[in-house]
């Protein structure tokens, strides 16, 4: 169960995010993040935390990797847009990635 | 330690993978396929299983995953195209994927 943002949450954990190099995505209600780890090995070990806790809330990530870089997007589509469980994703992925 | 394919190589070894599902990037020298599995624990796994061979080869793939997908491209740096370890990569993958 997802329920989308509140006025409310985008003026308070949203834009916590934003201010932690989360961005809005310019085509969609969606908000992606570049992580860049030392080599493959730290970039992939994030994605495999990462995986698990999404595998365990259900909610998954948009995500693409080229060697040491993760690129992230995150949105609900049972919503059509940013819910609270992108926040919960959001927040653990930074908690991950260190 | 790659090897720039030779045009034999591309009639043989490529031109196999050509036919099971993988194609050529219109841009650049590199070949790409998209996997669907049944769900986001088998794509990771795949992921997850591809990631170990390609850093025990120091060769790395340019992938994206979204849910059950997951989208590989292969090419070489260091050869500025295709090389012997694509071809190696995806072989192993083909074969991780079932």
């Amino acid at each position: 169960m997802s329920t989308p943002l509140t006025e409310n949450d985008r003026s308070t954990d949203l834009a916590t995010l934003l201010q932690n190099d989360w961005a809005l995505d310019s085509t969609r209600d969606a908000i992606g993040k570049t992580y860049v780890f030392k080599n493959f090995i730290e970039a992939f070990g994030f994605m495999t935390r990462a995986a698990l806790w999404a595998e365990k809330w259900n909610h998954h990530p948009e995500w693409s990797n080229v060697y040491k870089t993760v690129n992230v997007s995150l949105t609900t589509h049972d919503v059509d847009g940013l819910s609270d469980l992108n926040i919960k994703l959001a927040k653990k992925m930074d908690a991950l990635a260190g």
